[in-house]
């Protein structure tokens, strides 16, 4: 069972949630993606969680929450895949990793392959319910009991749509990409949302009042780089530093490709 | 096993702790409860044990090492109750979880169920003990070994008190309880030591130059909530932000209850 | 298997890392070392290691990627002691445990022990090899396969010499030790380069302008203490506090030890 949340690692929240899982599978691995989401960050939670499931193996459960709508009417779900289960609240958490997977329609959200529950199982939670922290009283004792084997269905009642996230596609019109810095990882680099299938042959990247003529092949190669970074997005970095810092490339940011690099 | 110290995540001294666990009981599970504890601040990692270990099975062995005492007369202890296994320094760390658990008096620390001992046994801790890092030294491999199926009363000798913690509870008169903030959480949430079996009906909540009338149920109801939080205490939070940075509400702020809320 | 990085834990890029070596060993134990090195801080990582490994079962793999030079021509490499299994890259990160165990020469990086090996085998990497995550795509897979039992000489070619990594060794002259600050850590504890067994007698310990006459046993015996630390090095600290911040002493400051303390 994988663990992604905001929920950092100086409080007992982490460790409530997973107390409560071995309680019900005691010898589940419990893999940390991250709990350093920033504070209700539900789409950098989608785009961390896009970018690292597709490496698990295929009988994982995917426990994540990152849940500012915990007691209201926003609803807990659960959803099987042929590359994963995924349990958490339906804000939008796991839009990008299960449209990546041709699960759910971008737009829409609506569901076309697998299978998506509403978790209204009673058996399947903790017998006391609080109002503010459902990590613990529904997500994991649901991630448990399917990591233990009990059939989603069971679960609760089946879904055709979820909630979709609202995620800017890059744009391609006159030969130009117009896209956007999606991610700055740890070390600085500044991840474009624009995909390697969109690049054109000699790309010429625009961002952050600079150009960069073709692509590099490794953080090496040149001083300021533009690649394509190992989830296949292009990046732009710099040598032995930090992008974001020494270029003043900040999240959000407009990102151009044309095709004279 | 759980582990809870004050020794970050940057230095090598959780994992040393680690690997000398994992050669003594090399299937265990290791699961941290947080290393982010302010260097040498006992009361908070009590705080956070408190809140975590209630959902743990109760056959877990818990570590705890935070540990300003090392090396001086302070005792390394081991207490088996009917809910977990501690072990760490008799400094104070265990005194809240211990009480909560009706183990120890709380103004005294005499043990009143479980069994407490003083780690003595040669056997159960490494061979060349230093004098600085007894987290590696006596307390990973006491707490391997408890989790191996080594009876406590093998680790030592009995001990009938330990060393209480002094936590100041809230105070009622004449219809007010007065009560302080007990811990900010990740989100600037600010967690009182006033219990939910103290509050009247229709409270009205004072602290940080803030009136609020009546309980919220969950985050999003209010801008300003006073709620009761997931592990039964008042707390007051800011809707979609920290109430610690928005309301300059701090650390051991005196709160206020009145039943005119 | 252990883990230690510069990815920080913000990132998908460890728990890629472990979902990828989760496939291949399904009920692998992942013991993260740190991942808190300082971006391409080599030296440092080096240094974490050789201070967390020897407290490992000698059946460890012990997986290090702090690597700038990922796709360039630097080899990544596996090697093979009594005491673990180390992976990663060629670029000095395991010089210090090595070292320390007397598997390579500390000046050339001459193989005198063990078995070293450049990781060439196609069969033991992913199937696409990204040319800026090699802990991904190549040294994790390897990890997992040796740790699931594949024998280190299927997985690449015979290693004669590791890139050394330059480490200053403290200089004795004259009765007088001449080190430096090799850590600062989480607590601000000042940590030298000079090991006990250079110590005289009755030392007196000059750094950060300051004058301190013979050994501490723990840190609460005095105000301001010089005392040998739990891996074997001379350390200066303070009670309750960070001799780091209120001494001013910082990583790479000379620290001078004579006979007449």
């Amino acid at each position: 069972m994988t663990l992604t949340t905001d929920f950092g690692l100086a409080d007992a929240y982490v460790a409530s949630m997973k107390g409560v899982a071995l309680g019900i599978v005691p010898d589940v691995d419990l893999i940390d993606i991250t709990h350093a989401v920033p504070p209700r960050d539900v789409s950098r939670a989608a785009y961390i969680l896009a970018s690292a499931c597709p490496y698990f193996p295929a009988h994982a459960v995917h426990l994540a929450v990152v849940d500012p709508g915990v007691g209201t009417s926003r609803k807990p779900i659960a959803v099987s895949t042929p590359h994963g289960t995924f349990v958490g609240p339906d804000n939008g958490i796991f839009h990008e990793v299960l449209v990546g997977q041709g699960i759910i329609e971008p737009d829409t959200g609506i569901v076309i392959a697998g299978n998506a529950i509403e978790l209204t199982g009673e058996r399947y939670r903790r017998q006391h319910v609080s109002a503010t922290f459902h990590g613990r009283d529904i997500f994991a004792p649901a991630a448990a009991y399917l990591a233990l084997g009990v059939s989603l269905m069971d679960l609760g009642r089946r879904l055709s749509t979820l909630t979709p996230l609202c995620l800017p596609q890059p744009q391609v019109a006159a030969g130009v990409v117009r896209g956007h810095v999606r991610h700055i990882d740890t070390f600085g680099n500044a991840i474009t949302n624009i995909h390697r299938d969109l690049l054109p042959s000699t790309p010429a990247i625009f961002g952050a009042s600079i150009r960069i003529d073709g692509l590099s092949k490794n953080y090496q190669e040149r001083e300021i780089s533009a690649l394509v970074g190992s989830t296949g997005y292009l990046e732009i970095a710099i040598r032995g530093g930090s992008a974001h810092e020494r270029l003043g490339i900040e999240l959000g940011d407009e990102v151009l490709v044309r095709g004279d690099g």
